[in-house]
């Protein structure tokens, strides 16, 4: 390809509502455009990119015995009601009427339809296993679209599904994807990692996200330093100290202050100059739309999961459990948001168990700008029942090995999980198994962002100048630069080299435009092709040509003679990984 | 592949809403399933030979220069105001709102998305020639989505844009994009036809339409049987004869003659036993909403295109020009539909020329069962002005050659435009020319119905048990059949047949199910495998297999020391065409 044809519209200014580095270069290298919040156009170098990732995950898919299809994006809402989701999904579901007032939505997930196409085609369990699979265009309604491709409105997904006729064999087909998943990503060139996760109303009980390890990932991750292990903050188990308080210990007196324009832990701790952890931080939420109160330790971070499990634990049928809004706060502390506390509170109080031995500890007041010291459960306000409420953090103990846990962040690229019989049950997705009876069959589903992962790979690798792409997903391998496009010999040079490199099947783009130097290698390091041959009319009058590997970043002279071979070597070693 | 594993449900009987063998045979065969009216899925077979139709465009666009990329379906409303199309569009156009009530439109078509984006990145002329494409999912919301795919509402596409500084340019554009479709429908093994086509509102005078011939095709094409030059009927020159009438001619007397019960020409020609030629018939249209009365001889089919260039040629400023409906037919003749006539019609009156000669013809009566005989222009009513109205036909003479025509049928799988500056002039996509001047872009634009040619391939070749795929779209190139399934030594062959094809880069089945060999065949039938290799232990006694070919249908008896090498070669020659 010749840059003077290429599209690839490069910029020198960030986008205006760019964030992270992803967003403002992959604008600025021309590989994507924005139009409209959420929704862009994908260039002739991004989409290249884009179809190497999808060969790498088709590749694996059909390798681990997946077969690929293709369902279609616009959906009948008769499918999401038979399953209950056409109310239960939110407005992330895009709801539309066609020209004859039927309902549809805009498929941001396909459980529906292929559970639906295999119930009504499958009709002996001897057909199972069976995998199908999607590469397909996607469309979630997210409220707040930012980060460009990280979190969009409309994006490309690998989504698979797997039935199996039991659970034994649902965990067979689960443990298959989670290996293709390894070698996706290992050979994307990730620094990655498998964390187990929560399922959370999915159904089954097995899940994994596949981590991107990365500075600007919106997720954190915990690790065990001694077994390696992953979780996700909300899963990982933490050892928890379950102390008594002091029989013997001596209670200070309650007393009201003033703590003017402090609304966080942090702001209260400083003002107060009071350890966040003897500080308890009162947190309402709404327990299928009733308010609770919940008590963490300051310096502690709140795990929805195990307090909905507590709830259930304590019998409360508790179906949905989500922070309480402000004017909710308001109403139930009867005090601006920021300033709730425990003691005078009437609703149910649940505390996490590091709140038990706690003495004299510090709490909002439900007044503007005051705050109480010396406070003390069972004198100061009764506690329904303690709990472990805790979400693991750096340095929290890990259950399994006793080790602490360390913490780090990531862009999540996929996520497997067990579905159970959730969609066969809800859709009378049955087959007799080998003793005859009726059983629904047992799902699993497995997404990758396709388009998520272009963004993920810059997040990775980038510098100051521009992406650093690895080689199996760069557009293209090589760029040739005639450092003075009107001389001829240069320019004979670099298309010789340009029409070799082709022939000995590299992948590479001759920089043909007319102007200077310093522009081209602003476009071809912003661009981040991972191989630069720069062909000046100095080097060429002894033969040589300068040769930079993005990555390493040091420039070599190299004959024109061996120029060619060498970098067909570093290219075919770059994709061998 | 094993069938055992390979989600491929065949069927027995013909889904109830199918009129057409491709509708009929990628559902039997497990093709497609539907999800709802015009929304299918493409199951494992059906998927694989859409991708095999999108690698072929996809190297021939490369070849030809073009550069893929990828534009969002959901497009925001503010691009089609800005072209004029969000009202103009109609109701085929899907409109939807986000969770936020902004308008978007589900793409059909993507003129106003390309053009933005290249008149937002291109800023000189020298960037041009550029040929944008992409292989992208549409949905148009068709008001009677029938006959499987060949009908859809959502469909694959491949659409590309030209972009040109001057007129000259985009017409070489047009030609690159010419010659790339004849080598595309030439590579699927097509017996297709470029028709000249009218360019109706496009905008720019010059538009191909690629057709493949089929009898099941629902457009009508003719052909001049010296030139062999196609056209759309509408397109199609014809040799007209301006006759006059003959001034001597002595008048009949006009007379009202009962015709119960006869609506079409056919009937009252049977009805009175008068030539078709002898007739007269009355369309009423709607020229801006106003009502017209367009005269045809009876054996003759109007030309909407050429009704509106006569009326503009008159003076008319008209726009627009429809059929009227009924409701509007009734009240201007004041008559149930089918009995209009000229005589005491209050509307202008427009004739082809073919009726100029006429004498004594035959017309509806305005009246319910009435028509009338002995009519005659001018004494029984005034005709405003004479035009050449008429649709080519069958036995027509071309106007080039004065050679008639022959007609036949069919399947639209690709229609290319050249746009002239319709989109750049509406949304100011203009660029300094080599004199500096800022001129609109010349456009053009190309489509091909990736997902509508799978339909077209199984109209063009199947037969009574089922598809004939062409070499290059068969979903897979050969099936093996081992015809006792619990013979050991059959089946030991099947699988060293079967593996040795696999590693010589065959793509094939193996059947492998405990099913009688009846089934066996059946399935490989319907589904079309192009070789089919039956092994069954008679043959194996004699070192013997049985070799058919579909399309040829013919079973010979190869060795089983050579059958690998024969059908590899006969693959390599059916992909080779």
């Amino acid at each position: 390809m010749r840059m003077s044809t290429l599209f690839a519209p490069t910029r020198k200014e960030d986008p205006a509502d760019a964030e992270i580095a992803s967003h403002r270069l992959l604008v600025r290298a021309g590989f994507i455009r924005m139009v409209a919040r959420g929704i862009y156009s994908f260039l002739p170098l991004g989409w290249r990119s884009v179809r190497k990732i999808e060969r790498i995950v088709r590749e694996e898919m059909d390798r681990a015995g997946a077969q690929e299809m293709r369902m279609p994006g616009v959906q009948p809402a008769e499918l999401w009601q038979e399953s209950g989701r056409w109310d239960a999904y939110g407005s992330e579901l895009l709801r539309l009427k066609d020209r004859k007032g039927s309902d549809f939505a805009l498929g941001p997930t396909h459980e529906e339809v292929v559970t639906s196409l295999v119930r009504d085609n499958l009709s002996s369990y001897k057909q199972l296993p069976i995998n199908l699979y999607q590469i397909q265009t996607k469309f979630r309604d997210e409220p707040r679209p930012r980060f460009g491709l990280m979190r969009g409105r409309e994006f490309v997904m690998k989504d698979a599904y797997s039935f199996d006729v039991d659970k034994q064999a649902a965990h067979e087909s689960y443990a298959t994807m989670k290996d293709a998943y390894h070698r996706i990503f290992t050979r994307m060139g990730f620094d990655f990692v498998a964390v187990e996760a929560d399922t959370g109303n999915i159904g089954g009980d097995l899940s994994h996200e596949f981590q991107v390890v990365a500075e600007t990932g919106e997720d954190v991750i915990v690790r065990c330093t001694t077994s390696g292990r992953a979780w996700n903050v909300e899963k990982a188990p933490i050892s928890i100290e379950d102390a008594e308080r002091d029989p013997d210990a001596q209670f200070a007196e309650l007393e009201v202050v003033k703590t003017p324009k402090t609304h966080t832990i942090a702001e209260v701790s400083a003002f107060l100059e009071r350890e966040a952890s003897s500080i308890v931080k009162t947190l309402i939420y709404l327990a299928d739309g009733e308010p609770i109160a919940v008590l963490m330790r300051g310096d502690h971070a709140a795990n929805e999961v195990k307090i909905l499990a507590h709830l259930r634990a304590s019998g409360l049928d508790c179906a949905e459990l989500v922070l309480a809004d402000d004017v909710t706060v308001s109403k139930v502390t009867r005090a601006p948001v920021g300033f709730a506390g425990p003691a005078r509170l009437e609703v149910p109080i649940y505390a996490d168990l590091s709140v038990r031995p706690m003495v004299d500890f510090v709490t909002g007041a439900n007044m503007k700008d005051r705050h109480l010291t010396g406070v003390n459960w069972g004198r100061d306000f009764e506690v329904s029942s303690f709990g472990d409420f805790r979400r693991a953090q750096a340095g929290d103990i890990c259950a399994d090995t006793g080790s602490p846990y360390e913490e780090f962040r990531g862009i999540e690229v996929g996520h497997i999980f067990y579905l159970g019989t959730k969609y066969s049950d809800a859709m009378s997705a049955k087959l007799q198994g080998e003793d005859g009876e009726l059983k629904p069959l047992e799902m699993g589903c497995y997404g990758i962002g396709i388009t998520r992962i272009l963004a993920a790979a810059v997040e990775q690798s980038h510098d100051g100048n521009g992406i650093v792409w690895p080689m199996p997903l760069a557009p293209y391998h090589v760029t040739v630069l005639p450092l003075q496009a009107r001389n001829e010999e240069v320019m004979a040079e670099a298309e010789r080299i340009y029409a070799e490199l082709r022939a000995a099947g590299v992948e590479v783009v001759l920089d043909d435009r007319d102007v200077r130097a310093g522009g081209k290698f602003k476009d071809a390091e912003l661009i981040g092709f991972p191989v630069q041959i720069a062909i000046g009319s100095r080097g060429l009058a002894e033969g040589q040509v300068e040769l930079k590997q993005r990555a390493a970043g040091d420039k070599v002279l190299v004959s024109t003679d061996t120029v060619v071979a060498e970098v067909a070597r570093i290219v075919r070693e770059g994709l061998e990984g």
